[in-house]
């Protein structure tokens, strides 16, 4: 996720070579697969597509590839047939006369048909436009083969000729991705599920998820390609369910704890390459889903040894929070370490960021036993403290719902109050139906995190059918509209809609949208 | 050169292997220098300067250039203070904080300050637009060194940071051009003028020679990189008045000779890279040059081996183009064989044409009685009778001009005549003093390989001054202008003329201007 920037450069940060030796060891090899394309294709109209553009069989055929004379604007879109992350190389040569001046070619990497369609040149949003996958290639001497360093995250490639001379022109063969994931497919059966839908769902899941696992959980493999603290939790979790890499997910949290501030407080993302470096973004709830994380881990593959190793850590961040906690128990945030809940900042955070301390801080508690924390009842009764400021002064027993600050009822209050099981199950049904009466159709949320959660609670609240049908209508609509992968955004009242003001720098292999992999193994 | 596109992709030519392992062996060796930026400039607009845009010196500093950091679309211009060939690096690295998004930059190579101001983008022309010198790269990590892998021609690097994000800037350090050329500076010692006006048109006419001396003598280092017979036959009467690299002119002779038509034609150019082609182009008078490229390296360095070796080669262009005079001694010209002469396609060409083949066939002739030519009075006979239509038939003794076809009296056909000496030395003057009274001020001719012919006339008829003047007039004009090298095309009277409508594919280091080296050496 990214969606403001923070610049903190002048914060100082704790390297521990010990932890970050162990998140090396940790390293997970790379699975490098390769790929031809499947077909030709021409971009065309097609209302049924995102952004109304899809894919339709080219007149020309892949078999022919080599036969096709490409002079100056001529372009082939080389489809693959599913998401691809990996290199891309291809063979050139030259039909005509003799080569009197260089090829000039543009290499666009799509993983929607409608970022083909997209100019790079008016793109004007505040993202960096170096993400667009677009590359200039100039080559003085065919027949060469071209092989692209960079990696790239796709479906389709075009190659536009943007110029040889009128004597001659260019020739392609041997198109070849070479995939890179430290997911391997070998490595487990995926569930068959009686509902096609479902079923669709789950493995267009399972590839989300494995595309976005590299030499660490990456957020997108397309964009940001980084490693994000909030992202992690859930790509964990899909993961325990699937390929099941409990080294990929040691080597991230020993990313985390190695690299905190000088107070201990652990940033919102780090990055690896050319050197590990934990950005300077902070979020109030990803520091904590350091807990999160660790407390799945050990319920998936109970490591007592790795709990007492990272308890330290865990605990800095509950310190941090507990210490924005007023003397009533409510939490008092703070804009410069942001609850981030959802993108949108159309609501109010405030008792969503509550509960997720209490969802943390029950984790904790769990955790803090296992490492044998002497000091285990100032964290008991932090909890019974802002639980019960969040029962007497958040919770309307008579709508059913919690409020927040400015008289506010809203739906990531709900998700994430049901979430942390601060009412009995039987209230936590109420909150939900109330929440579908009073809060649904969902509205405004772009992100599958949010979407995430609130099929989660419907779960949670024993509401199954009901966290089925939003499952279908949100991943299933994106699958409708032609996703491989699902999307790092997504709202389908506005399925056009970008964060960015252009799908060009749109993310659609996105892991935290992974999730339906992890609720249908749970809760199905 | 290069205006019109030939293709005759069909035809099959022969490799002879034994001539080429010879061009092999001739092959010289290229120095490699690496050079620094002088200085950062501002490209400001200036009326003094070619296209109106000029170098300015810029408040940053060269000597501070790793202070700053370059954020989206910032630009700095390095000023390399000379023109160089050659390749180019440069390490980058970031500011602010972490990077976490690629780096993508353009970087833009301009022998004229003009080229940086002109949009690619707007670029339209019939000319590929492959030859524009303008990289897009993307770096996923930082600090990296940027080792380009192509040649470029330039005096002026511009980088542009085309995005970071907004968390960081992009910083550069240690900018390197490794210059290419097979010209050793150290190995001949340049001559002294007393004029100061012509000393400079000697110095930059010698740099733009060097920079074209390539592992053949190439037209233009920035487009066209390629041998060209017409141009061949002129560097190397330059070559011989400076470098005097015998070895190159024996390699590109080699390669000529060796890559013949079945029929024995010699094509206008070769390419050598990857490998050795001859291109599907043929100009008239550029076969007949390889006559005249022989001729003048025995007259430069006597080799009667040599001589022997390839006069074959130049018969059988002599007997292709005796094919072409009629019965009373007239060159039948073909539109498929042009004669050239010039780019300008406004004037009748058959005169000049006509007295091509009376030069050509006077050097032939000393050739085949160095070679032992049996037949040798079959190509004297010839002679006297296309002299004899030429003086008979085509030469007004009132107007002291030669007339062409459609009575038509242009430059080109007095100029040639009197190269060819058609008539007497005391004639010639008159004829040149004709064409200046008539034919003078020179209009419509914007190439130096025109002048230059222009000019020798003037100096062979004995009108030194007048060849002096013109020589300052047309080479110090572009001096004047900016130039650090001469150029493919320039018409005084246009300054801003492009034969391709763009300046940005402009050759400004072209090497058929660098003529004055052996203009000012050997009359002067």
């Amino acid at each position: 996720m990214a969606f403001t920037f923070q610049i903190n450069n002048s914060l100082i940060f704790k390297h521990d070579e010990k932890l970050l030796a162990k998140a090396e060891a940790n390293r997970p090899q790379i699975i490098k697969t390769q790929h031809s394309p499947v077909r030709i294709v021409d971009i065309v109209e097609d209302p049924a597509w995102l952004g109304g553009w899809g894919p339709a069989e080219s007149e020309k055929k892949i078999d022919d590839l080599s036969s096709y004379g490409c002079k100056r604007d001529d372009t082939l879109v080389l489809d693959f047939g599913d998401h691809m992350v990996g290199t891309f190389k291809i063979h050139i040569d030259q039909t005509g006369s003799p080569m009197d001046a260089p090829l000039f070619l543009r290499l666009k990497f799509a993983e929607m048909p409608e970022e083909i369609k997209a100019e790079s040149g008016d793109y004007d949003g505040w993202l960096s436009r170096s993400w667009i996958q677009e590359e200039f290639v100039h080559l003085d001497e065919l027949p060469a083969d071209l092989e692209l360093p960079r990696r790239y995250s796709f479906r389709y490639v075009e190659l536009k000729v943007v110029d040889t001379s009128p004597k001659w022109q260019a020739v392609f063969s041997d198109p070849v991705v070479t995939t890179e994931s430290s997911a391997d497919p070998a490595s487990f059966s995926p569930l068959q599920l009686e509902d096609p839908e479902l079923q669709k769902i789950y493995d267009v899941g399972v590839k989300t998820l494995a595309d976005c696992m590299q030499d660490v959980f990456e957020d997108g493999p397309k964009r940001d390609r980084r490693l994000w603290l909030g992202d992690l939790r859930l790509q964990a979790l899909a993961n325990y369910a699937t390929f099941d890499r409990t080294d990929l997910v040691k080597r991230c949290l020993y990313l985390f704890a190695a690299m905190t501030t000088e107070e201990g407080k652990i940033s919102a993302n780090v990055f690896v390459k050319p050197k590990n470096v934990p950005d300077d973004t902070f979020l109030f709830e990803y520091s904590l889903f350091f807990i999160s994380t660790l407390y799945d881990l050990h319920q998936a593959h109970p490591d007592l040894e790795l709990v007492k190793e990272l308890y330290p850590v865990a605990k800095g961040q509950m310190d941090i929070t507990l210490k924005m906690i007023d003397e009533n128990g409510k939490l008092i945030t703070d804009d410069d370490y942001p609850v981030f809940v959802d993108w949108s900042n159309d609501f109010n955070k405030d008792t969503a960021g509550q509960a997720e301390v209490i969802y943390c801080l029950k984790q904790f508690i769990a955790l803090a036993k296992l490492a044998g924390e002497k000091d285990i009842n100032r964290y008991g009764e932090a909890l019974k403290k802002i639980s019960l400021y969040a029962k007497d002064n958040l919770y309307n027993s008579e709508k059913k719902l919690f409020v927040t600050t400015g008289d506010e009822y809203n739906l990531g209050s709900q998700v994430w109050m049901v979430l942390a099981h601060v009412l009995s199950d039987e209230e936590n049904k109420k909150i939900m139906q109330s929440t579908i009466k009073n809060l649904f159709p969902v509205k405004n949320i772009a992100t599958p995190y949010m979407y995430h959660h609130i099929v989660e609670a419907l779960f949670e609240a024993g509401l199954k059918d009901e966290a089925v049908r939003l499952m279908k209508e949100y991943w299933g609509k994106m699958i409708s509209l032609g996703a491989d992968t699902f999307w790092e955004a997504f709202d389908p009242d506005r399925p056009g809609y970008s964060p960015y003001g252009s799908p060009i720098v749109n993310s659609y292999c996105h892991a935290w949208s992974c999730t339906p992999v992890y609720l249908i193994k749970k809760y199905l």
